[in-house]
Formats: structure tokens, C-alpha cells, sequence
């Protein structure tokens, strides 16, 4: 399979190694930056999944270096990159090319549109974690379940989508199909904007903000408002209501991260912007459109830019 | 006139001292350890209104230890500690004694009210700003405007108001009284609730809070659903609504404020209470009393409390 991967970052990397390695033909796109520092076009893995390296077919700065033949693009840019990445990708993308949008949080399906046909898009969601030791070079550090992929609206056959979750499953990375892609998306999306958000804003572990009742209360209140929109979406999840939602929260889902530190604090540490815009902002976005009020969403998403700002000044 | 100062903290030690040197008999209350601190019960004062000493006539662990004889109490304490402070003061108050609640934020005097008849009961507004440098010596270092008190309900005659006005103006602390005195409790009410909060939630200076649009958003909703509840409750103040009040938060009230860091802020740092409960989680109290929804007030109380908890733990 001809392959291209989008943005060389901690998750760029694991993908590009791992399908190279396993006999497919893989091309990577990052800044000249970039290019330039990864050496001989090798990407290397470490970590739980022990430890890989791989030589690309090309590592380029920009997409239109590259033939337009490619079976599978994989853009692995932050969210807030999606449509630049997509507008530099018009001029290569074939029409049977399809694409794995893997970012972060809510909105990138719908932005996507604007530059490839629904047809081709597959929405993933990714809950490994993995960090950049160097340039082209990455550390695998914890899986909570296989990545998933799927078409939101089911435009792809569900076997098409198997052939390539086994393909990527094959490689190393586990993967499996879903025609019920969003759920997933969304349950990844109430957890974050829950834990990494308030755990940017007050720098505590999520074991701390489960454990204090102030911070419960306006856990919550996020929670809540999300069940409201996702209500006026008519978009169904695996909990029926937020209590339901907030019991396993507290008793499972939180326990099993309670000494993580939100990747949100590290980014706006490091004086990066946050996908802020994709969790809770989006929330906010979506009340709009449905008319559900989510104030605790709302100041949520500005105290994090406030956070953002002021490191970067 | 015999005075009694409940408190040796900054502001307490301020009081106690002028009114002494303006030869008053003041006693003053606080805790056993303070009062093993302050040696030969002298007081000190520095800072913008120049050096001064007094030897108070008492200063003693409970009120118990003293006459009832005291035509002014003036109560010193954080807001948090109002009840337990006039629980202690129930044997010593005479039917005459003129009480000044001293405190922050919004509840005080309905508090006292348990406790002191309300024809007794004097708000003050207090915008000077005093440090304690060591126990009973305190550095006063800004005055934005005269000391205001009044009755909330005009029940006590402004000529007698007028009376002690004068007697603290004379002492040195600039003081006159007032007829509508929550009008400006209500306007320090604003200003604190936005500006304080936030600056210890987000840990910058006032002037920074005002100039990021994200903060100012925060701020803007802060004193929107402060102005929808004083509405609710018939409370005027000198601006008709959030919009011209907004117009000079911004213009005027700030700017000469713009390096100020959250006092709020200092007390979380040192591990102690703020007055939050006083301020936006008043609101909030308010809010649910009059029916009027305060969920940006709500969620900073919250993030404030939580930001205590951690500290202290």
C-alpha cells in the first residue's frame, strides 16, 4: 500500500514506522525543519511495543515533491492544523485516495469536508500515548484500547474499513473497525474535556481533581452539559445519561489515570497552543448551533486560552 | 470613647493604634499567641501615613477578660470568621454598643444580625490597603478612597454615623459616613469579584487580566450576573447596568490598578482562607435566593476552593 503520513510528531512517527516496517510503501510530510533533521529518512520506535526503526520512502517538506498515487493518507497534525494540512494536500489526493483523520476531539470530520469528499474520510480515535524523544523518533508509552477507525456517516463499506484497521493492525499498532466511530470519538471527548482541560487550568494529576469536591462539581457540570449536547445532537453514547456517564467516571475511568498529568498543561508549558478548540470550545460551538447553554464549557475554554496567552508573551 | 478592636491583623493594628494616639481607650481581642507577641501591648503603624506608636490599654485572648463597657467595637476579622468572632462578643456588648463590621464581600451584616441587633450594626467600606510587617505592626500602603460606614437600613441617625466618622478622620484614617453605604460596599463587591478571583485563579496582575480578550470575556460575564442579581434584589448602585459600568472597569477602575496582584492569590500562597464566599460565592448564594442563574461566579468560586484545598494539603 502506498501510504503518506502527515506531520512527523510523536503519533506521525509510530504510524510511518511501524506500516514502513511492515513492507508498505510509506512517504512522510513535516517542515523543512523537520526533513532536514531526520537523518537518512529513518524514523525509530521505542517503548512497550519494543523497539523499531524504519527507512521512508521520502520524508518531504511539502506534498506536491510526491506522485499522487497514494492508497491511504494519515494526517497526524493537531487539530488546529487540520484544514492548512488538507489545503496543501488538494493537489496530490486521488479520487479513491482515502484519508484517516487522526486528531483530537470534535470538528475535524466537518472542517475535512471542505476539502475531501465525505466518501473518503475516516475518523479515527487513537488512545495510545506517545511522545517525541528527538525529531523522527518516538516512544510509545502507554495503550489503553486499539486504535478505531470508521466512516461517521458509514459511506465506506465496513469491510474496506477492516481491510485497512487490519492492515495497520498488521503492522504493529492495534486497530480494528467500528460503524459507530463518533460514540468512540465521543467518549474520548468527554473525558478529556473534563480531566485534561482542569487539569491544565489548576496543574494537578487527575487523581486530585476526582478526589476534591470543588473540583468534582465543576467535573460534573462539564459532563453534564456535554450529555445536553449530545442529546440535542441525537448522537448516542455508551452511557445512557451523565449519571450514568459520572458513575463509572469516578469508580473506573478516572482510577486507572489518577497520577496522569494533563497533556494540555505540558503543551501550554512548552508555549503551544492546546486542542482547547476541539474539547470544551467545540462543546460550546455545538450549544450554540443547538441552543443548550454551557457556561462551565464556555469559561472553561478561556481560562485555558488565558493560560495559553500569557506563556507565550 | 472606649473602643474595643476584635483582631490585631493589618488592618486592626491600623485602627487600634490612631485611635489610641488620638486618645480613645482601645482594648484589643485576638489569639493567645498574638497577644504573647505584641510585647508592652504597643502598636505600630508605617508606611504612607508616617511612623506611629501606641500602648493600647488592653489587649487580651478572650472578651471575657474585659468590661462591658465599650460605646464601639470594631470587628477586624476575615469574613469567614464574622459569627465566631460575635459569638465570643455576646457577654460584652452593652445595649449601646455601636458595632463596625470591618470585613469584605457581601453577608456580614446579615450574619451579625444572629448575634447584634441591627440598630447596632455599622458597614463600612475600607479601600486602604495595610500589611502586617510583624504582630501589631503594620505598613499601610495605599489608600484609593476615605473609609465609608453606614447603616445598611439607615437605622441609626447620620448625625451620630457622622459622630464616629469623625472620630476615626480625626485619629488620621480618613473617614466620612454614608446614607447609602451598599451602594459601595456593592462597587468593591464588583471589583473584587472579578479582578481578585481571577487573579489568583490565573495568577496574574490586574492589568493583564484586562487587556487578554479571553480574561475580559470572563470578567464581562462576572460583573453581567452580578449586576442581573442586584437588579433582582432592587440594590442601586452608581452605574445603571454592567455596559457603563464595564465602560469604566476598563478605563478607569483598572489602569491605576494595573500592577496589583491578587491579595487572594497571597492568602492561597500562604495557605490560608480567602474571603471567596463573600465575593462570587455570595453571588452565587444570591443568585439561587433571587432566581437568577450565576454559572461564571459559580465555576470561579469552585476553581478558587479548589485551589485552597491544594495548597493546604
Amino acid at each position: 500500500m502506498k501510504i503518506l503520513v502527515v506531520g512527523l510528531g510523536a503519533l506521525g512517527t509510530v504510524f510511518s514506522c511501524f506500516l514502513q516496517k511492515n513492507g508498505h510503501n510509506v512517504s512522510a510530510v513535516d517542515t523543512q525543519e523537520m526533513v532536514q533533521k531526520v537523518q537518512n529518512k529513518v524514523v525509530k520506535v521505542c517503548g512497550i511495543w519494543g523497539k523499531h526503526s524504519a527507512q521512508l520512502k521520502n520524508i518531504v517538506s511539502s506534498p506536491n515533491e510526491l506522485k499522487n498515487d497514494f492508497d491511504l493518507v494519515i494526517l497526524t497534525v493537531k487539530s488546529f492544523h487540520t484544514e492548512k494540512a488538507l489545503e496543501n494536500l488538494k493537489g496530490i489526493l486521488k479520487d479513491k485516495t482515502r484519508i484517516i483523520l487522526a486528531q483530537n476531539g470534535f470538528g475535524n470530520y466537518e472542517k475535512a469536508q471542505a476539502y475531501v469528499k465525505k466518501e473518503n474520510i475516516i475518523v479515527s480515535r487513537i488512545i495510545f500515548g506517545a511522545e517525541t524523544i528527538n525529531p523522527g523518533y518516538s516512544k510509545v508509552t502507554v495503550i489503553a484500547d486499539d486504535v478505531l477507525i470508521g466512516s461517521p456517516e458509514n459511506l465506506i463499506p465496513l469491510k474496506e474499513l477492516g481491510n485497512i484497521a487490519n492492515i495497520i493492525n498488521m503492522s504493529g499498532i492495534p486497530c480494528r473497525a467500528s460503524n459507530e466511530i463518533m460514540k468512540f470519538v465521543w467518549e474520548k471527548i468527554i473525558y478529556n474535556s473534563a480531566l485534561n482541560s482542569l487539569g491544565a487550568i489548576l496543574e494537578v494529576n487527575y487523581g486530585k481533581l476526582a478526589e476534591m469536591e470543588d473540583t468534582q462539581k465543576i467535573m460534573n457540570k462539564i459532563i453534564e452539559e456535554i450529555f445536553n449536547v449530545l442529546e440535542a445532537m441525537g448522537e448516542k453514547i455508551s452511557w445512557p445519561n451523565s449519571e450514568a456517564y459520572l458513575e463509572d467516571f469516578y469508580s473506573k475511568l478516572v482510577p486507572v489515570t489518577a497520577n496522569h498529568h494533563a497533556s494540555m498543561l505540558q503543551d501550554i508549558q512548552l508555549g503551544r497552543h492546546t486542542e482547547i478548540d476541539a474539547l470544551n470550545g467545540a462543546i460550546c460551538s455545538l450549544g450554540k448551533k443547538y441552543n443548550i447553554s454551557t457556561p462551565v464549557n464556555w469559561i472553561i475554554t478561556k481560562l485555558v486560552k488565558a493560560k495559553e496567552k500569557l506563556v507565550q508573551k
